[in-house]
């Protein structure tokens, strides 16, 4: 008799989170990578912390009067990722998610930082070629190298881009960047810079396009997130933040990652609670069209 | 002769809370329990923070146009209390509440967490059975029992509902708990979730009525009170906070309590500073209507 | 097919201690409680904390000369128990142990206040009659009652004495308590205050005794473990304790417990890293004597 | 040959003012004194916090679009300034910033707590007689002595006016002091108590009269700017601050301060990326108008 | 009837510090004043973290077998002390010591930075003529002048020479300073530089002298204090100070004073722990003897 | 004139350490890398944190009876590093040793996480085939790859012995690794784990040979350097390891790194006043010889 089974013991997995690899239509996985970053590390630590604090939010989610628990989740944990090998990173993470696309899984990934997305895109695009992103972030991460490398945080987007072209990356909140990147996200993508404005009207434009969520914390205000590894004053709030994601409801939410948490510049926690209240959202947001 | 009594010493208690038991109509003292604290505790450490900070905001509130030194305040300093006996705890905040309405004083409790609020009324209801409750939360705090235990942080508003009945308790600000709570919330109080709309109707509806405020902090957004027990994103501002208490002047306040302030989780002070000033505003608000 | 049982993902459990539980011989669990801790809370984070952190360690024991991989340990995770009645917790407690003893395994808990203990003697000693108890302790812990209540960290030992009687408790590194229970302790217990002298001596008289070691780490001086509810200064180094484990190897270890980390208190991890650490020679230990 | 002139080497000063003291138009120096402050000292560490930090934003500011490396800036490091000792520290600023203005420079000072605004204002008001200044803050700092002392960052202010006199100060967020400080700020300054209400104004009254903005960040909500050695519940967001600064474009800015950062009582730094942003927007501001 | 003086209360004062000013024979005070401190303030806030954790230790000490509750103390709170103005805080400081004196009470004074001590020494001397001073430090303190400034914490101990002259002041485990300071030390003080060895010669040499204990809490390790103002490596271990206190047993104390705690640089309270301690152990043997 | 070169301001370089490059014998860097760091990165912050503590300690070494004021130091500042590019950070590395070797420096590197050293090692070997490594540490660092990179902190002593050989590395105080490391690392090193026994040796065996020092300060006690990577519990304290470094004094030290200095991970700053004191130490050490 496995006494594990019994109900004595807590799970170590995401709470609500705990059903099979094959019964779940979405699947969590941590990406604990912050080898690129360029001022304060620490987003290796942010799918650990989340897993430990998810435990003291609700399931259930007052606005979308929807409950983690009508739905099946499965938490497979953190992917083991080498530190100071950033190709390998990515590698890593395109042939997890590509597994997980065969299996007909959605993707739900916790960062690390904002350069993890790009392992996520690859195998995305090659599964949905009309694939669309919807980018919440303080910066533009749209350089072509930083420091002489290629692969950062802060070339993400523009790496992305190489492989979507023009149109198809919807940008918001945007308050930090070289020049150049403003006058060229200006010309190459749908570019909100400073706040939300706008997003309501992609419930119409990206009607039945399979959408990849890909939301940086640092859009929040620091104010909201102070832990983040780079914080830009001037974001938005929670609430702005949270009824721009529920204007999202209905669009065919193919995958998503949160990244850019770091957990050990926050205390108090609230970062964490954060993230861990917009994941039980996005979870339930693309369950629900399901 | 004691040399204490001269001007060279500083008062250990809350500054410009010192006049005597006798002299005062308001008894502030402190109500150190955490022992049900499902997730962070450290809410015993509230009031003596609130102690130590409280002399950096001066004793003139501008808004209010009032000043603590034109009242008379006792700081009876803090309740005794054990650890790891719920039962016990509440028995003696009620014993120490009942004498202080036989001796005609208003109590002003900080806790502690939210569970302290049941010790308190059960003597209010007892002594002004008409007693109406403006709640300030960001949960709703009405299961009947949690983790099988029925006096808890998560029952405490359910419970005084059984003391109290329906129409009786004006909830505001909530926004996380069990569909199930919800639901009940809207049949059996005066349920405003999410904000604090409506709250200015309460002057008329209340008015003559005897009032107590419990003021459970997490109302707050987490950026504006990040050291409290269980964070949610998504509350409301301070301003927000402060122009409802406004509103509610002129109602007859017979006591209140400032409850699940955390210092330990909030380095920066920040959420003392934010306790302290409300406490400031509330002892004001109640001791103008006298 | 499960991805999660390919080498890309981390364990969620205690690094080299997956196990399953049917082939561990020792099997691991936390018990999250600190309900009756009258200074600072926080023991409750402890196993979680270990948890994350004993990937920082080597498997490898050098002083040992051995290593985790060449043994069978299960992680079963943290049992599930209410805050504010510990009754309740010490019979979840009791009711578990009991189990793991009835399918030969050796229970390793990781606390979690000191009181936790009492819940595991229990069935030890319904199990081991002869059972004897090595106690590392910077605190005396034997009042009857503290504020009153029979069931606290501060009573623990006493009612651990109840239950084996004289000559049975062998205390090392009591720096701190009454005056009465010093001399309490001196009339009924192997009483070694202040430091481990004598502790070596152990290996002769307990020799095929069952044995039980209760670890509460502020036997250890707070510059080694900051990170604790009530730091208590004069410890032993951490050196002085190392060695003095390894002199108890050869004895029947038929359990242990580690108890009394706080995490919140000690935001550079070293507490974490020693407990961890000790945890890894406490299992070797008692293992390699199977 | 130096090495140091090679790019292989990162500079110590702030980014992107590194312009030679000659060629600058603008002088940043740090002011690192916090011995009057009566709550929490920490202020002193502000400017090599900003200095570190800096780093971190970019040189571009897209809401102003302009641009740090299109202006030349010279960092001259902190002033050596002695504690215990508030006169003296006067005199030092009073003589370094005299020396700037006799240069043709424009001072850019960073606190230090706020009574080193006074050391400021001497030497700009004898070099700019009709000098006017824009005052940020939470609190009046109208004292005339305070704790009998009649140097102090709450008297600061009241200093200032005794040099320019009445309506030559135009204060902005003030929230908190004595009721005579309130009545007499409405006599005799420019008083926009509480909010930001009304700044945009001052680009007409202003216009060609040289200006001096003091900048006390606590005129922020503590939820943004938690690092301050007195926060004060109810400020403005950083947005709204942001944008009475940029409504002030176009004025003749002939130097400005930051102060009361404090950097201990902030581990999320959050509060120094604020300052440091509003210092790139300050530079930018007053250098573009030259 | 007063409710406070019935048991349901907590004191606010030291735990069994609560004697009458008139019965007690030693009164304890706190000197909250960092004013000079170069480095990192915060030893304003060590008497109140003092007083707050003081109940976390018992009131027996085990190796004097000795009780605080056999004895009479009176915790007289804080001075009221201003900023900025270093020769005024000695002054308030004289005064009050002065006092004790002439009501024959043995002061116990808590720093705030070792500067304090100076205001002590002036009243100790003109009271005790053949005062001696066991002085125990980190640095020799021994400047005649720091930035010009001949009032500071590295100053402190020549004033005191000042007043007392050759082979009075006896310091111990003093490891930084000029070169200049140390030949000083060793043509004028009984100087025992690094350690603490020579210290149990002192018990004949200075027998039926009147002896002043200053204790600069640096003279440990700062692995042992890590909360001071500033950490200087190679100090003695807690055990080592603790056996050269009692080894000055016997000894006619007529006054002491622990300074340069400084709780925000421990999270942990370890630093505080120990002040608590040997304010104990000092309270203790000074009050044995008389 | 440039105010700048007059005494008023405070200088941004390490305190006593402002010689010219020209006119310097050592010269010191920040080599501010984490980019491998398995467990908690950080270290990339320790330059700049030492370079704003070193002005806390002395320039006068009692114990050497040396002052820093009596050499010519240079800081140069830190190198400008990418993330995410192991090989192209130690190629920088290398670059500028190269560069300080040619131009006769001493370098005095200050990491960053031990890879660095491999950087260091390179060109050093070099400029003295005869170079002996004196290795500071608790780990092994002797992987041949960890996590399939081979570039890693993990690794890097095996990657200096490839290009050393056997017998030319001097290790001690390692304590953690995994069996196969301690084999071998008998086998090919001077072996000397768990402690510095056997150092007093080298003065003679290594005399007149050209040594590099690399210290690892995890080769403390976590309780004396709790900020660093990947605390091992069970280290030497400061005293033996200051002692340890006195008995090298006569050596040829040709160059040295001080490395894994994590302040983020300690609040209190102690592990930085342990490495600032150490580089003093250091620098002393090996200018007295030339």
């Amino acid at each position: 008799m496995n006494i594990s089974q019994e109900n004595l013991l807590d799970s170590l997995q995401f709470m609500a989170c705990d059903a099979s690899y094959a019964d779940a239509e979405t699947v969590i996985f941590g990406a604990p990578f912050d080898g690129t970053t360029s001022f304060r590390p620490g987003t290796r630590f942010a799918s650990q912390a989340m897993r430990r604090d998810f435990a003291a939010i609700e399931t259930y989610s007052p606005k979308l009067d929807l409950d983690l628990e009508d739905y099946a989740f499965h938490d497979a944990g953190d992917l083991l990722l080498p530190y100071g090998n950033p190709a390998s990173v990515l590698a890593k993470i395109h042939l997890y998610i590509k597994r997980l696309l065969e299996d007909g899984k959605r993707p739900a990934m916790l960062g690390g930082e904002h350069l993890v997305t790009l392992g996520a895109i690859e195998p995305m695009v090659a599964r949905f070629p009309d694939l669309h992103i919807i980018h919440f972030d303080a910066h533009t991460d749209l350089r072509e190298a930083y420091l002489d490398e290629s692969l950062s945080h802060a070339t993400v987007i523009r790496k992305c881009w190489d492989l979507l072209g023009d149109g198809r990356i919807h940008s918001f909140g945007i308050r930090s960047g070289l020049k150049e990147e403003f006058i060229w996200a200006r010309e190459h993508l749908d570019f909100h810079p400073f706040g939300l404005e706008g997003i309501e009207a992609l419930r119409d434009t990206l009607h039945d396009k399979p959408v990849y969520i890909t939301l940086d914390l640092d859009v929040l205000d620091p104010s909201v997130m102070p832990g983040t590894g780079t914080p830009e004053p001037g974001g938005v709030s929670y609430n702005e933040l949270h009824e721009a994601l529920i204007s999202l409801g209905g669009l065919k939410i193919v995958g998503f990652d949160i990244n850019e948490l770091s957990p050990p510049y926050d205390p108090s926690g609230i970062s964490t609670a954060v993230a861990c209240k917009l994941l039980r959202e996005l979870l339930l947001l693309s369950a629900d069209r399901s």
